[in-house]
């Protein structure tokens, strides 16, 4: 089965696509690329996203974003020359207006949420494929978190017999997924462990190309003491960090680039080193382009670092690539939660389809 | 099968549900009950409607609704003796928080859309029944207004080989559904016809039992001529009109109750004028329970008015009995929008379906 996958990140770049040819065995890419938000819709994104905003502006940017995402995965395909007909399926993350993991009281209730956007209806309308999306609902409804997703594809792809390995995503967010060896699926363990790309990237916008900024700044070692003093990096999982704990709260601070690398390699290594058995961190993800994080994390870490390129999966594929693979689960009437990732109830299918 | 329906109208009052048996050919109700929203609930989803809001409490407002609905369907099963376990399928429209059907300008492209909310994943686990919600949002993709979705079941209700009917839907918004004689379903004509019960709610809260206020109020003769020049009430079908046409800008033109069920009959008379075969007017919706409005109605309308019980269809079940036949024929993957009724470029499948 041919299958698109597609994201936007919490960076809010743009559209990460990805095509796969799959069946129960293999996963195997055959398109990928990524399309940038025209500098206005990233505006908007940003306005909308954890801000008080108009409802309409909500409204319309689920329906805006719903027409960009059917044109990234177009503009992909022509560009790597698959013929769009040939895709069976579209599994879309969309793009993050708000996740809120944790219940919160309201309306003298307890309720978690989460928000994406990128209408479902109309992917599936422009490209004429049925879509499954909003996959992050199903296990909030189930009690999960909504998130990490990525360790059911961290699983199917990097699991080992003999090695314990942490597969390691730096997007805006960073998370890992401890993957034993020889673990079965509900052995893994997955979560966020603090920032990823995106305070570097509001200190140095659009982002610290191979982290050249970040190198030739000075460290701020007791501003970096006070950060890491923060619960959230010792906290059992399973926890998820969102945006809105790195907004502009956070960067008042007075927080540089350099401290913000230091800030993202030495929370990837507080959770790193509760699990000592790892031979090997597998890295993906924007953050992987930065050679200068890369070299703090070669200097921080006990375990071998390596990209999942050297694995044979694209560094910056990996996101899209996942929900063309949770897709392909839910269409096969499968969860793709991991139980002991986002703390749901039980194992759930994932998305809505149209 | 056994299918239920649920909708919260744009008055915001609480949850309609409906449960029907039905097959190819006939729909028949089984269960029907209304569970009013909690005081402080009806004031979070005003709150978020068409306002400046924080898009957290947007989020946590669309997974507590759905909790919300699951519970209502569960409340009207056990008090009609209904084994929630013989539901086979759900049908929700939810609550509308937004509704653009006309596109606007936004980001540099001219974007219709609408939002409802009571998260489909909640009601789906909740009940252990498969969900299909979002009903308006692929009619919208595919270019219509997204309202009304009605026409569908009056057509279904309602057509006769020989007599011109309307039917009359009088919610917080009235909409007539024109059903020529003999008529196919694409002869059919839809639309809003102007303010239902929000303005006279607004006016004499909750609501002004059997029209009492506006029967002994006095009529402004002067400002009714006056509201009557907006062009929406003459601009040629398909259109929709939304809450934020009868919100506070327009209440603060001194409007008192009398004057608006008069608005509300008047502008119900000029659409219907404009088919001057018409035989009946089948009414439905809580305006149908306003003795007031509907002698208005009598007086000034050429057809004869009758409400839907006369013809076997619950007063305030109809939009609920809607929602189970639109999940219905999703199921059955076959297009429920009317194209005529809602500008669509054509009959599209409807909702999301988990």
């Amino acid at each position: 089965m041919r299958v698109a996958g597609m994201i936007s990140g919490t960076s809010v770049d743009g559209i990460d696509v990805a095509v796969v040819d799959m069946d129960e065995e293999r996963i195997q890419p055959v398109a990928q690329g990524m399309v940038p938000y025209a500098a206005n819709v990233r505006n908007a994104i940003l306005a909308v996203s954890n801000r008080v905003t108009h409802v309409g502006d909500v409204a319309r940017l689920n329906f805006l974003l719903g027409e960009l995402f059917a044109e990234a995965l177009m503009a992909v395909c022509e560009r790597s020359g698959v013929n769009l007909r040939s895709v069976e399926l579209i599994g879309s993350h969309g793009q993050t207006i708000f996740h809120e993991g944790d219940p919160v009281e309201f309306c003298g209730r307890t309720v978690a949420s989460t928000l994406q956007f990128g209408e479902g209806c109309v992917i599936a309308q422009r490209t004429g494929i049925r879509t499954i999306f909003d996959f992050r609902n199903a296990d909030v409804a189930a009690g999960g978190k909504g998130a990490p997703l990525v360790p059911f594809l961290d699983y199917r792809l990097f699991r080992h017999p003999e090695r314990a390995r942490i597969a390691l995503n730096i997007g805006g967010i960073a998370n890992i997924t401890v993957i034993p060896a020889g673990a079965t699926s509900d052995q893994v363990i997955a979560f966020d462990t603090g920032p990823g790309n995106m305070v570097m990237d509001a200190l140095a916008p659009p982002f610290d190309r191979d982290g050249v900024k970040a190198r030739t700044g000075t460290l701020n070692e007791r501003l970096l003491e006070e950060l890491l003093k923060d619960p959230y990096y010792r906290k059992a999982p399973p926890k998820t960090a969102g945006r809105e704990q790195y907004g502009e709260e956070f960067l008042s601070s007075g927080i540089d680039v350099t401290t913000a690398a230091e800030l993202t390699a030495r929370t990837i290594q507080i959770a790193v080193e509760q699990y000592p058995e790892t031979r090997e961190v597998i890295v993906s993800g924007g953050g992987a382009h930065n050679s200068y994080l890369m070299e703090r994390l070669r200097a921080t870490l006990k375990p071998e670092v390596v990209t999942s390129a050297e694995l044979g999966v694209n560094i910056d594929a990996k996101e899209a690539i996942l929900f063309a693979v949770l897709a392909y689960e839910s269409f096969r009437g499968r969860p793709g939660n991991v139980p002991s990732a986002t703390g749901a109830r039980e194992a759930v299918v994932l998305g809505k389809s149209y």
